[in-house]
């Protein structure tokens, strides 16, 4: 349903023309630092504002409603919500009984005999990738570890003059100490593993992998009132060896999970992918160099019997042209039966891959924060 | 965590002096006719005011911003949210580092590394109990069914004169016709048993079960400084044969979990419960007089290998006296580890059980809303 | 379903008369040191014999037959699998179509469509919980952290003299070659807190709680071709402060959500439970004495805010008298519609509470085990 | 973990050469009438025996140890092992500490300390498919629903001359009757959408879409000691609109979860996919035709919005060439940290996607079965 996770729980909630949108994310640590302001470069990457991206401007800002409480996270539900401010629901008045051609407008009226909320797709929306973007922040935060090298945590040291681990209790000590004096610093580095790193481009646009290419076939397909898809390419590295688990929840099911949950997600492959079909054992095999997992080549894209090998996770996802074009399509009038002409009105995307980048990050990011 | 269920799915979020709080409704069926006012009989019920409630007023007024369209459920996650106005945090300064008796003060320190939210216990409160009586009141309406007989479905019906099942897609058209005539009516009958109802009474207030005594028990302990605990009964009616699934998810491992969700639970017993012990087989035993189920004696309490018999579910809940008294009590200082006087100021219920009523059917509603 | 967590997760199949009845335990950490000889002594708890137990003798040899190998687990799902032998399921020929009052045969008939396996009870007969008992044993193994002094892992240690936390490739390494050599002995503790010992006892047969009289009370009952119930107590010591989750996964709901799979369990309550709501909040708090936790009383049974507080978990659970009793009982013809007299056959326990406390152990392991 | 879905859970556990191996289906609805025998045809097409595949011969004989019935599944949890025969453990002495390249033993060793079972692989085996193969099958059988004309239910008609739906007791008693005269034939159509077929194809070996040029492409790897890869192209016909949930649980999550799974597939795709990507919007809209959500193409694959649009679902897998060769390759010594040759004796399939497709079809199964 609308809820993915058990460990990092992430539920999401809202339509592209209601009140407002929101994540809750449960299974976050306490003590993680967080404030608004850390939503901001992931938003702005995902926000419109490009040519071919549309032209509705939302100022997304981050709305912490819950789960965070001097400026850290408290181990409760974190709540993030976002209010929907400039909407013009009447471009898709028609549309009610116009299902639109390859978006969801159809089945969803189908499925919720016709309960639905049509207004810009309703819940169905690419608008709901907001919240996996800010769902990806934190986890990408969870990922990273908190690194301040200026507060390093000051607990009493052993006979030996090692360091013992800090009780539960002194870290709360510490902590509330310290939040009397100096709020804002974390005080402990966040478990976990640290340092992993995720990372996307664009490789593809209309079939084209040259990226000088990219922003001709964008306004072509603009010019013809079409749209245009693309490939992304995400990589994680400092990947420790070992995240996944056998049998169903390996790496590429968790990940590939949440990759088809994003709007206009068709294909998802990992390391060689559908190019391994077409080679021999020897030439996709990759040889094991070291013990800390190296391998010569990364042809299984880090991942082997579904669990990370310590070397970087590469997967690229097929995104789609965007459906709305604004070319005259036939459709269905779901009242009458009949097949009338539709003209899509509202503000689109010519190109929905341009966006896309942060937003599969997100997911990688969320199926790795459910595995440490 | 801070979800449970997998058909109906509710996930809560929020603290008691935050900004706001939420409960997120996954799996709730299109087409419920839902308004804010629906829930203002059972959120008057948990309301405080009567002598022995706290003096805390919140408006409680219900703000559904996601998964309602025209007055009726979209099929998409319901989200409901409550304002938090009426805090006084300053009452909980002290508070943080002297953790209150009983309270979750002290584990939820220790948890979280003292990162919690501790003003009014944050999400410990038992504020939050809102979030589930507004998913009890969904729960209620899914259980219930939708009976509005001045509004009946008008589907063809078939040469033999019997209304034929409409599809999926004639159940869409009439939905999108009736809305723009008539926009408020359920078009139809939502699926599942219609007719479960659920009702509570307090059983005992401070080991009386003499009704009449229990006013002034609470008003002795309050004049003492002190609280009063009580035992809830709540009831199901007309419940189908069959909820509960072996061997897990028993119709009374679902109630128990969520009954023990709510702070102050701190017993649980279906039918006869703890009595049953004393009894012998012959004397506890319900024979069966009828092909619907109807036993002779519900000692049983309605469910019977942890399925539903088609008796009424009866069970009863105990409620803690509220931990929070205004009597002086010892406790630790967490910062010095110090044993140390402590007076509890804020504002608090000397008898809990008066509100818990309400909340415990919204418990056994969630519960059932699993099963249908 | 018929499975329960999300960490430490059982899932449990069979019938009383089936071929064998087995358990699928996941999330067991590798490295456990393990054998059917483990299993022998809680098994024999649970194994009838006693007066008032059912003179069915099952040899309950437990046969590991996945996720095992060279004495320890491996990390992969362990499954634990019964033989049934000495079924006599002629005894229960005319059962099929005669439910047996306050047993789940009627339930099961109405729910399955006549399709359920009525032989014994079938999935719903006690047996199933030598099921549990088996994954109770695994679970108090990870709660106990295994202790073996005389084969301490040795690691390299760092130039301060202080053991440095082995790599994941060290600790392969040091497994690979000591299995060579000597085969059996741990390699090392297991995480996870050490020392949680769980243990229950009688508190009362047919109403009494005085020990000396259980036996008798027990005997009057059978020569009356009755039956009789009691209620067991289980405790928890050595348990760490901060286990169980907000909201819904407070240590008594994962308990209780467990224990009411039991068949025959009817009531369940922590600490003082019902009786804490007789009480005043003066009387019922717990004032804490010292930075660990330890109050001064336990009356919360261990659990605050559904969160352990590092003093024993103490609970309380009601059972039934078994539903099975010599005396004629009148019960409905599911064929006909009839009410007729019936004589129960079979092999029966005169008081299951006899054999319940290391089922009720079970429970309470597993529950834990899923917060550790 | 090692399960997989909340309606319709698959539990797996066993390892290559353990004693048996098996899965756990919980949620198959009662009534099923199921024999070893239905096992027969999807297994055969997994079991080797055509050159390229693996010349280990198992019986694979599937033995229903719970949850079956006279003949019909009961509604409890069903059970199905296989006995593990041919195993040649000695094969794989060696290779405990030289893990192989691109297989699982280097990530297993690691992850599980050392304790992993590493004899073929251990728990990572494609011998695990096995046990999907047989959830497909009855999943299959759940989603084709069961059509025997030859015994149509026979319940009392209402005045009207229209079937009644009958009760639940209803048809408990025609169960219980049918089963004493005619046992073996199902007495009721299974409830769910009928029709659903799912079928599979090779489309492409070694990077070759010629069909006729597979065998020669495959003993040309076999006779240089190397293996190839393939594509899978799986398609289910007869699927009703409306399968699928937003926004985690769309078919496209659900399918590439259980898909990336099995071991070897590196990439999924729906529709046209990865072409999708360098299409126009104009080009890779599907025009709906009609309110049966025909569409004049169906480049979608049938899923839109994650949700089923009563076109067939068109999915394409890339299976990589089995990582077992017989040329000598390098790899690390677990003990010593050596870079050393190694040669993998065994028994293994030059070209696993001959025997994936029904693999395939079942992972398909599981996820659509998971959504009725």
């Amino acid at each position: 349903m609308n809820s993915f996770g058990n460990k990092f729980r992430v539920t999401v909630f809202g339509e592209s023309h209601g009140e407002r949108i929101g994540v809750v994310l449960d299974g976050v640590p306490a003590g993680l630092a967080l404030a608004a302001d850390d939503f901001a470069a992931d938003l702005d990457r995902r926000r419109s504002g490009a040519r071919g991206t549309t032209s509705r401007h939302e100022s997304d800002a981050p709305h912490i409603v819950a789960g965070l409480y001097n400026g850290h996270t408290t181990g409760a539900p974190l709540a993030i919500e976002f209010d929907n401010g400039d909407t013009r629901s009447a471009d898709y008045a028609s549309l009610a009984d116009h299902p639109r051609p390859s978006h969801a407008d159809f089945v969803a009226a189908h499925k919720f005999h016709g309960f639905n909320d049509p207004r810009g797709g309703g819940h169905f929306s690419g608008r709901l990738t907001l919240t996996l973007v800010a769902a990806g922040v934190v986890a990408k935060k969870m990922l990273a570890g908190i690194t301040d090298p200026s507060a390093p945590p000051s607990f009493p040291r052993t006979d030996e003059g090692v360091r013992a681990e800090p009780s539960s209790l002194e870290l709360c000590r510490a902590t509330r100490k310290k939040s009397e004096e100096q709020r804002g610093n974390p005080l402990y580095k966040t478990p976990g593993p640290s340092g992993i790193e995720i990372t996307s481009r664009i490789v593809s646009i209309g079939g084209s992998s040259d990226s000088a290419q990219f922003q001709g076939i964008i306004e072509a397909a603009m010019s013809a009132g079409d749209s245009v898809g693309g490939v992304i390419e995400c990589t994680a590295t400092g990947v420790p060896i070992g995240l996944g688990e056998p049998f169903f929840d390996s790496v590429e099911s968790l990940a590939s999970h949440l990759l088809f949950s994003i709007p206009a997600v068709k294909g998802v492959e990992f390391g060689n992918g559908f190019a391994a079909a077409a080679l021999r054992g020897s030439q996709n095999n990759d040889p094991i160099l070291a013990p800390d997992g190296r391998t010569a080549t990364n042809n299984a894209g880090g991942i082997v019997g579904g669990i990370t090998n310590g070397n970087p996770i590469v997967m690229r996802v097929a995104i789609k042209p965007t459906p709305s074009i604004s070319q005259t399509q036939n459709t269905l009038n779901l009242l009458t039966g009949e097949i009338e002409p539709l003209e899509i009105k509202g503000r689109h995307d010519a190109c929905i891959a341009l966006r896309a980048p942060v937003v599969v990050e997100a997911a990688l990011a969320i199926a790795l924060a459910q595995l440490i």
